[in-house]
């Protein structure tokens, strides 16, 4: 081969190993969106097999974390990458834990409702819940999708919403405080509530953190802790 | 100059850099742990002010975090850093997002102080949530000091001092618990001791990450989500 053939057979090569990683990383974060869903749906409908399996799927994520984790670390060893690959391999890294935090968060509420079998069956309404699911699910896909296209346009509606998340989280508190001081007997039920609120309101912050990471990537600026104004800014500015 | 002093001159500017990030790594360990301390005690001690100290110095963790990171990759790109150099680099970019989440659970401990003001002064012994702070400070002490000294010997029993703070704090939600059916009345301040708790609970979780990147910077070896008996192979293998 001529020199300017092994380029361009490094080049592909170098394309082909990057875009494996891309598709770990959407895999991963499929799954940990399912994970999240299978979850709370559990929790609210004692569904201990969904439970379980969340519990036993999450060994699967931390796997994917751990193999995209070492891929990128060897590609940067080996390739010595700049400017946008890097980038894309340090926010990936970064991704990736978030992804993996975000795992344990299902596996939390997984391994909480586990311990529900064999107690009564409590009635609730849940709407709140079931809205606040719906929301941070709404976050975790919009960022996902963001780091698929490498796109930040849609990044700061996501962002926005989680203040809603936030809001949400916080009436939610008030009234399980609420039927807690009403009800002594409601107490371990409420309290089981509020740390799946919890879980959710941190799932939320996580698809923010992949949202900034993912404007580090595409724009190479760190965002994090910056006020809303700047974050507009850089979202809008090309680079 | 010739070839050879400036070849030299490189490397002991690379080292200086490395000493540098290191230096800044400690300091900002310094800082959460000091966060972690003042927040807590802030809290057992309806202390505002030390809750005040705490919430404004977060931003010094989060400007720390952002300039420890970026000062990391700039030298990834600038000096293609291989063997332990990279691993160090991706071990700290690792550990002071763990720092920095500490800071945030210390935040939270003391904005929910802040919520306490004007409140009656809940008498409590507090004694267990001391006896976790004193332990999550040790392990975050360890874990700093293990990354000083890049040595890993004490690591393990770091992360065994993780499945204490894990007792505790459970024997703490269960006494919570007792108390808050005893009496509705207590259910506000067993729900800030709660939080309180599971946030020191939490910091002990960043700690032992912190331990295992640590592992991987010195041994080269990804050690998350393994067992203990591989974990301590591992640690006590020359690399």
């Amino acid at each position: 081969m001529d020199n300017n053939k092994i380029k361009q057979h490094i080049s592909r090569q170098f394309n082909e190993e990057m875009e494996d990683i891309r598709n770990k990383v959407l895999a991963m974060g499929g799954l940990v969106e399912q994970q999240v869903d299978l979850a709370t749906k559990a929790f609210m409908g004692y569904d201990m097999e969904g439970a379980e399996t969340v519990v036993k799927q999450d060994q699967l994520v931390n796997e994917l974390e751990k193999d995209i984790d070492h891929e990128c670390t060897e590609i940067m060893a080996r390739r010595q990458p700049a400017a946008f690959d890097l980038r894309m391999l340090i926010a990936t890294i970064k991704i990736i834990t978030d992804l993996e935090r975000i795992g344990d968060e299902a596996a939390r509420i997984a391994r909480m409702t586990m311990r529900l079998e064999g107690s009564d069956y409590y009635q609730d309404k849940y709407y709140e819940i079931e809205h606040l699911l719906e929301l941070v699910k709404d976050m975790l896909n919009g960022a996902l999708d963001a780091y698929a296209r490498t796109d930040v346009e849609e990044v700061i509606e996501i962002t926005a919403q989680d203040t809603k998340v936030d809001r949400e989280y916080t009436s939610i508190t008030r009234q399980l405080i609420t039927q807690m001081m009403e009800n002594p007997r409601n107490i371990t039920r409420a309290l089981d509530m509020l740390w799946t609120a919890r879980a959710l309101e941190r799932i939320g912050d996580h698809a923010c953190n992949v949202c900034e990471h993912v404007i580090y990537m595409v724009k190479g600026k760190d965002v994090r802790h910056v006020s809303r104004e700047e974050l507009e800014k850089t979202v809008k500015t090309a680079r």
